[in-house]
């Protein structure tokens, strides 16, 4: 019962396979091998775009190269007040774009709206030099909140950017999740919809440690491979970011991987919606849930073995937020959560709160 | 016959056991893993003493936040004048340093003189505002051309760094095939020659993509977290480092694996040792052969399948510098070399040299 | 009547006069010299205590180099969202840290309160390695907004920062102006209230170009002069900006200078308070107003000579806001702005709001 | 006697002037004065070309803004081995440019060499992302050396550097001594010659503090504002740069002021000259000489109140190189140096030379 973060997932089977498989013979270093052209044709290939794509290690490689590709150091980088670029990575966008600042966007449900959007921009002039540079927006997708922009909404959001000089990057650390909960073509989610460059993830969705940044106009990546090899980035053993990120996409297993962890957490909302003492702090969109819950509550699906973070937003609603004796819990499913782990889950919960004790509210 | 780097090596089977068997259920994330630990405990085990040490996926990642944990930006470096960190990382040590000044010390051999540091130390003085301030010595043990510093040269450059107020940086991308030869103990090679530092390579020599850095006074460590996090080095699921590092210790593995490397090099330049028309610029001592070989021979060796690349060195003394119509090859073997692909190589080299061709100087 | 800014301002004659006497003869160069001795001896003096000093040209450079010498680049350096440092200065902090976070705290007025302190402080978790690390309290005193912290709201804001570890900096760009309003001792509003380094203003009151970073314990000032001179603000003509301070101190001409700005600036408040169409978004305090007025009043002083700037707050309160038709202006006054300027601008205002065009609400 | 540098030199009569008048009433902000426009028309005229031009208030502000502007993090930049900007400012090209590398190049007398460069820049791939990619060459004229480049020899230097893709920049702190001294137009000295940037020295030639940066191809000037604000270098007053600017050219002022300070050194080289004990490490051609003199000597001079700094180079040719016991010596004139001070010091050379003690070699 680990809910903790999808990170704490192993490997999905077919990719650990293909690891192994790598690993016969000998092979170009550094990203020159066979590889790694696979798995930027099948990039090319599900995005429906000769793009120039680039492997990474980890999603905060991927997400601050891509912003130090994107920006200059005197840029302003907007984002939601609670992305992860700015909440979670201990700078390491203000690192590889040379000290660019992050602007971030107030919006229910970590999503930025047009207007919020609008309104932040307002607040910086281009060309006045005192100021720092709108630059880029950087969208999650899916948010730090588990919530999921439309294709409308992203579109809406790029259309602005686009229209005020910013670059637009998508975090997709979960972008497969919010795919299979969109039911879109990965085209329609990012550059038909605006997107410039993409972070794509893979890690949390199965892969040991591999992530996308996705060009898909590949002029404006001309410095990456210079910030990606200063960066330290640049694996030398490349094959296994390739053959990684192939198995990844080959039959679309990433699709099903993401499926398998939707249903999970869907599952588990399910099993929450009618429990009294238990409300979501927004409703459930893909592998995340985040739950409010009596403390006591939470107290006993730990000492059961269930393992998750308590949480913290300014992202929910008022009417929605935790209250004093309540504890805000995120739960993560994996590609592997079982649906006995989630209804053992939900047996603990449905056991404390029909308690006596867990009864009372 | 793929003699062109280390890095062209898959990973050895008793690692990739090791990283199939992690993936088994969940663990914790971002290196707080089980694996991690062990890997942790192991490498103070091995060195003989309680440090800090940290993993990364690459190279230029554990040499550039160690010395970016180690100086401040106003710092020099001091490292060869061909070091890998000068002339390989494409500036990651000035990115992680935020802008430190890497010093070359010129030195036949990729090795550093005594007489050549102290007297590169003597053009910056402490303190004086408008120099860089003296911040560290950075080693290559084994160095880019091959050679091995002696226990007695660690220490005495050491001696030279220590005395002038410099930190001291391994850079040992092939500690192990380096210590093999050497044969002494880690703890000799490290910190009682006075290594402040160390980047220990493991993916030349076997894994898949791991390094570690320690730090064998932990103190010196207090800024690395926070480099690492921020320079994107901390990977989501830290344990397939571990595992990594963990099955490369284990039972003595990383020395196997070196002493095959440096055996299959020591074989090959055996057989070369034999022909007339080929010479070393400099004597074999680890995985590495540097030879200077005839244009045609080259061809030929090429036009058979050997797989190499040309080099290009100041640190050749003049004396067996490559002349016109030469080619200077840089040959590297690595743990799954086998003695059949060198002999191979040695063939090629025999036929070409014994023709009426090859034969004439 | 030019109300833009106090750096539309000359030199006051007297600095002017000591710029003139410092030219005679030679001088050592880089600050060694007996004026910028001078200076600091009299920095120490009006501030009660042996501090480190430090000139340079700019308020940035002041504010920027203050911080990095206070913070890592891994840091949140937390000021009022609207401060100079975030919104004016191009990302220098960002660069001089290399790379810090500035994080905005809302606050009427420009000013900080302790609620909103802890409340930002609250979401930042030190040693949590994903985080950026409080690092700094800046304030600014004055504010962007005209208004003066009171002693006993900086100490509170001070005991804060310090309960959490961050270091205190003060932009004092205008700290003579706020001084001499709250006429108290420059110790008290600096290190007695808990204040480790000032940005240390003259410019803006009077001198050519030249601010002080004060550092109140000289150790956390170790690694400033390479900051500084790194940062290429080590003035090779050190004695202009020793000379400059000096003459600044000397007799007390700063707070003479201070004093008639804001007297200015209280009369034009006195003279704007009797006028029904005007209002201040912020009482008066120092030398600056911030009036909102009709726009067709704002025209028709445009049109008599009237030069002053536009501006935008988010920190004023919604019953003070400008609607739809106002002009929101901010009137600078400086050590040399005369009686008769300001009854000048007075009278215009009086003329068109008396008229029957302009008594129109 | 003080020939320590020509910044402990004060401020020409004239440009002292112009201060004191343009201080009088207000003036736009932050460059956008009147005074600042004049310097540039200024510079356009002198230099017969619509150029960008900035002014900042130091050397090593407008040398590694320049280079800032010109080259991206991961470039490498060459220049002298013993350049200013790669020995004597702290890294500030290193912070300017986010890390760039300096590659220092041999060459006596201060001068690199076409070969020398040749040869440098054949170490450097471009495109290979291991390597710093080659981005500018800096030339220093006038050298460290006191020395000077040929128009012919700055343009085959340039021509080089151009076609590997290099731009060019010059650090002209005194590039009036040079300029005097070769006799030939700014223009010929600059872009004709193949210099894309410039900077352009003031304050060692009797300027307060003030320098410009002129970019000759206006469109490589793109980013130099905002890394100029960033850097704190955008002077509030800016009038007060404007106008020491203005001044220095008009009616060739710059030219007498540097013409004055090399004829001092002309008369002390000459006088020099009959000195047996005496060598010049290099000829004189500007207002610096570095004088090999007897340990005695120099002490001699010391006591009688000369005073100057001592050097150490790697750019003397061995057979001029000082020996044991002998001290070697720099010796600068500045705008204001009087006969009588050479002379003085001369007469101190004369007397200790023709001493029972003196005269002994």
């Amino acid at each position: 019962m680990n809910f903790t973060s999808d990170n704490a997932a192993g490997v999905a089977p077919a990719i650990l396979d293909a690891l192994v498989a790598a690993s016969a013979g000998a092979a170009a270093a550094y990203g020159a091998d066979t590889f790694t052209l696979r798995a930027q044709a099948l990039l090319d290939e599900v995005f429906e775009r000769k793009a120039a794509s680039f492997l990474v290690s980890t999603g905060t490689a991927a997400n601050a190269l891509a912003l130090g590709a994107l920006t200059p150091p005197w840029s302003a980088v907007f984002c939601h007040e609670e992305a992860h670029i700015h909440d979670d990575e201990c700078g390491a966008p203000e690192l590889f774009t040379g000290g660019a600042k992050l602007v971030g966007v107030a919006g229910d449900g970590g999503k930025i709206t047009p207007d919020g959007l609008r309104e932040t921009l307002g607040r910086f002039s281009r060309g006045l030099v005192k100021t720092a540079q709108p630059g880029a927006l950087s969208l999650s997708q899916a948010t730090e909140a588990g919530t999921v922009y439309s294709l409308d909404e992203i579109a809406a959001l790029s259309a602005i950017a686009h229209g005020a000089g910013l670059a637009v990057h998508m975090d997709g650390a979960r972008f497969a999740n919010a795919l299979v909960e969109l039911d879109c073509s990965p085209a329609q989610m990012s550059w038909k919809a605006g997107v410039d460059a993409l972070s794509f993830g893979a890690t949390k969705n199965g892969a040991m440690g591999c992530e996308a940044v996705i060009f898909f106009n590949p002029n404006q990546a001309a410095s990456f491979p210079f910030l990606r090899k200063r960066g330290g980035h640049t694996l030398s053993k490349g094959r296994f970011l390739g053959a990684q990120m192939a198995a990844y996409l080959d039959g679309g297993l990433w699709l099903t991987l993401a499926q398998r962890a939707n249903e999970a957490a869907r599952r588990m909302a399910h099993g929450l919606a009618g429990v009294e003492q238990v409300r979501l702090a927004w409703p459930q969109r893909i592998n995340e849930i985040f739950a409010i819950v009596p403390r006591p509550l939470a107290a006993a699906l730990q000492a059961e073995g269930a393992q998750f973070h308590e949480w913290r937003s300014r992202a929910v609603a008022a009417s929605a937020a935790p209250r004093e004796g309540e504890a805000f819990l995120r739960l993560v499913c994996a590609f592997d959560t079982s649906d006995a782990e989630v209804d053992r889950f939900l047996a603990i919960v449905g056991a404390h709160c029909a308690s006596p004790e867990g009864g009372r509210r």
